[in-house]
């Protein structure tokens, strides 16, 4: 089982996803009891005191403010890049570099350009991407389903990712704002997470034509009252895609849908069935058959069962909800398997690539105003 | 108050939407006892049998089986066309020659060339095509509120319909699979709709960009056991949209969504919140504002009344759900408004030419697989 | 098929009852074509200005004022009730007197005794109850299920009609709130649905425990501003069922359920599966099955098909929701089917009778705080 | 902030309830960093295999398997009992009587008798019982929008605990299934949930009239296939109710409701207007008001903001679903503040004994066949 060193990992972020991780770190072991022993080594973030708080929350052994100087400790054996975007591409080179494990949420860069060179560069260590809706349990139900060919032919398939806080002006001016810190807006921020979720379920996307819309240029500064600040990235994307399967694909992420939070939704419609899935209700799967009783026939919620490890599913029992935070657990459990394993846990940099040739080829869809091919 | 003389009313069509309009013509004077009075004067279509089956259970006064008798008859004020679409353009000329009024159902035609031929042939007559959607209380009262500007700005706008039975084997080959009779697949039977509405809720589309799918070129045929006919008709299309305001917006609709009998959908968001709509839950209307208690925001299902003339709203009291039916009747007893009131009402062909400008771009847009001008 | 002579009839009540039967009896033939034809002959209230504008509207032949003056009419076959309900057992001994065909609105009277005076009065005629409910196409598609077995042995059976109008300033003090002309509040009017369709269902119930409240016995009086009047009425009731096959039962009334405008539910659960119907979802039958692949069960929303006549089914395709007003017009297809085939369709006045014991025994449970028999 | 010392925790019970408490202590201090530090003592539990496995899991320092030795030892601070209920009363008076805190999992004790004694034994130690349905944020914002007054007069409550398992037959036949060593069956188990909410809500409910079922007095026995065991307890409990303050109640907990996993659900009518959870949907909270524009009422969702401290609500954003497990850790948080700010956190052990006799009237209630006080 368990190897009997425990792993060092240094962590590089201190905003919402170095919280997530930090959470991850600390309860694989708990549901996942076979996997090796993580220790929480060294934090690393610019701002003193959000460091400060996150370490102590989360029981991080030690901090550090600078980045480069984390990447070189020897007593470091994984690095967990959640920095902004512009910064993955030189960090994780750096980390391996160094020979460190590597591990990078989404999206994997700012462009193809950055993600090629960062598959590269850790091309002799493991690597992850945190894509992390692909461990939802309906959605590993959904990919199971669809695996075992239970939808038939596949006619088509719809994604949705819905957020409504582009607008708000209360919301600051950060890094996720600019183009040159995020590479893009909701493209990469939440469609990548659909084309991921999308790939993994039905492979590769070939071709797109897609629509970036950036419907507020200038918004409010909420720490400048009265003033406004530009925004040059896209808070809209619409895609119409064909998968090399031959399926036709939509695909919309935005910002701007005034009424939902956050719903990162899914359906697929084959000849033997359908499948929808609504992050907003994550605890539930709805699957429609066409077969059995003609009168009874109906879109169904299936409640799918959190999951823990085969020989001791050390989880809630079916009817208790789970919730965002299992999604990163379940993707390092899965993550750790796979060093053991020696059959690395996906996505992959090379996974997060191919989602960055997909991103990719919608802003020059969007720019050529034509179909695209990914490349893929 | 009612005009003296009733409306003399030949129906040509015995099908699904002929029996919805007899429906029509029998209960608007129930639901709208002010509007003028219609005699059932005149049934049309080519099968005897399905003839007699409906003027008997209409009461229909009489039978033809030749639509130009019909249209010539001196006894009929009003010619009412569901025949197929490709019958459309010639029939609504005869009718309007002989100076009868002409409805007609959707889409209006064939084609751009077709609906303008109609619209130039009936410039002497009031016109209306059966969009029936226009009038479900819920689609009204988001036209309302629309108008109101009670969402501000708006962001974007998204419409679906799905249908799931394009792959059904036990669908026989009728006038709605061939190009040649029906003009086009989904793109004319359920996106017309979904386009219609977008724009009386939003105003004219500019340019689109679209993807058009045919499925299942060759489907098996139920009427000849183990042989197939051919399909030149598309089952999906997908558009991304510029509506002429600016507003972004994307269609699909399609006949393959397993799962879904009759999902006719929008949804818009806009700066002050957001509608939502499903024809499967058609007694509701989703909305959300952003505005009031942060801490109580969410969407919310509205029940709006249904409609009764103003001075006695002759229909069932709130809580009561009303059904498919009553789209026609209140789309009737508007069109009889507008015959007195001298403003008449929407859609007239002139509405029902314009869908088919959109439904033409799409179909172009898919050819040369770039954005194409609607030239509204 | 259609019987030569046409069933003459005469409706009594000019309310929302009077709208709907009126509407049964001009649509009954259009929808189901083979049934005897019907001849809306007079229609009768004391509202002078009512009863025309009902007449106009549906096309009765006649009105009058004095429903003794109708009953007596020897060109009237059929006399239809939707007058108060303390005026119930008068009318229909008089109608049944003259030898009519009685129909009544339920609740069958103001309480056991005089609904029994009715079921002793009309035994040498046909009768009906307008419980409604029972021919909506969800709920005939769980009687079915339940006839044949589906769910296997029931464990329990649960009932809420929740409305919301009770505390609302705006209503006015009219003979529903008064328990001399009312016999009760919600009992009568809300529960005695539930309970019908609940003995349709699983059979007679046998026991009670129940709870009746009256949450505001002054109201404030909207036609007199600052005065109140009296209440003397029940406005929520709660019962614990006992059913003849052992199945435990609940049931829950109100029209102080704010947020609810007309929710008219049940559920049923069995050994094999589960069922569930909610009004303000009429279209749709929830239903979950014990079997199948456990990984993939769920609630499933089933869409019953409207029902027409077997060998014609006159009526708009799957998908497309019927209204409130289909469950009057299939009732008065059936009764009228039970005419000519000399097999009464139910319910009879005898089921209006075993309605009215449970209320009865529901309303002294109320007063004795124990459980009571129904007698059924 | 955080005290100096940690506090030392011995858990006794590996079950479900241990795996969670277990979770809360290990991330209580990452969600909530400045309560008091814990320290995972000791575990203890008679089965050594389960005590290894969940001491390995969550990192407990020692184990036992005698809670005797547990509750005398000195570096031992907290006694969290989660072992089966007839044993509730026991160690808490031990553990109490060595000086140390008791929590306890719910439902407080076998019967008020022995809830009394653990009432009485503990008056010097700081209790807790885990009525974890409490936390759950939107259970939280019902009970702030009702101590606010914002739902005004209050008409009706009503509750259902929905599970299906009890038929089951691969259900084991363990202490949950007897009177003896769990006092009751879904009365204590499932129905003590909904009074503990009802009564935080609302306040003290006075009299019941309820039913208990026992719907399989002999199940299968799945260890010895071909066999049964015998059932005493009781498989579905409904109770009518009387609050305190006069309002109406409702209750019904079932493991019998097929198709349902694990709904524990409330919905409370007011005049100003509604509130409705459901917990296989815990994220949102349903609410309705009586105000703003009459032609936009109806019920929303609302999404709740997950719970973090209020000087840094160390949390997921809105929108990002959290899961059962938060509503122990919630729980927990909230009891270290109440020991250190001295204001204890509730239910105490006096809740739960509150909990208790309600728990007890509806047994006698059942007994008796009439309403019963609570005394409460």
């Amino acid at each position: 089982m368990a190897s009997a060193a425990a792993l060092n990992v240094a962590l590089i972020g201190c905003g919402f996803m170095g919280k997530a991780h930090s959470n991850a770190y600390a309860q694989v072991g708990h549901f996942f009891p076979h996997v090796r022993k993580i220790r929480r080594r060294v934090a690393c973030c610019r701002g003193r005191a959000g460091l400060e708080a996150l370490s102590r929350a989360w029981g991080w052994e030690g901090v550090e403010t600078d980045w480069r100087r984390v990447v070189e400790r020897p007593d470091v054996d994984l690095v967990d890049i959640c920095a902004p975007n512009y910064l993955h591409a030189e960090m994780a080179a750096a980390a391996a570099g160094a020979g460190k494990i590597v591990l990078c949420e989404k999206p994997l860069a700012n462009n193809v350009r950055e993600a090629e060179a960062m598959v590269a560069a850790t091309r002799s260590v493991p690597t992850f991407v945190w894509f992390n809706y692909r461990r939802i349990p309906a959605v590993e139900l959904a990919a199971r389903l669809l695996r075992e060919g239970r939808l038939g032919r596949l006619y088509q398939y719809r994604a949705q990712y819905l957020q409504q806080w582009g607008p708000d002006p209360s919301r600051p001016n950060n890094w996720k704002m600019s183009r040159r810190t995020a590479g893009s807006g909701v493209n990469g921020d939440l469609n990548s997470h659909l084309i991921d979720t999308a790939m993994m379920l039905l492979g590769p996307i070939r071709e797109v034509s897609a629509t970036l819309e950036s419907l507020l240029p200038e918004k409010p500064d909420p720490e400048a009252p009265g003033s406004t600040y530009s925004v040059d990235i896209d808070d809209a994307v619409l895609a119409q895609a064909r998968f090399a399967d031959g399926t036709l694909g939509s695909f919309e992420a935005t910002r701007f849908a005034t009424g939902f939070q956050n719903d990162n939704s899914f359906a697929v419609h084959g000849e033997k069935g359908m499948l929808e899935f609504h992050f907003e209700d994550m605890n539930h799967l709805t699957y429609a058959a066409v077969s059995g009783d003609p009168d009874l026939r109906g879109r169904r919620k299936v409640l799918p069962p959190a999951r823990g490890p085969v020989d001791s599913p050390n989880f809630w029992k079916a009817g208790h909800p789970i919730g965002y935070e299992h999604t990163f657990i379940a993707s390092l459990a899965d993550f750790l398997d796979g060093l053991d394993s020696g059959r690395p846990a996906r996505p992959t940099f090379e996974d997060g690539l191919a989602v960055q040739r997909v991103l990719h080829a919608i802003e020059r869809s969007d720019r050529e105003r034509r179909w695209v091919g990914t490349g893929l």
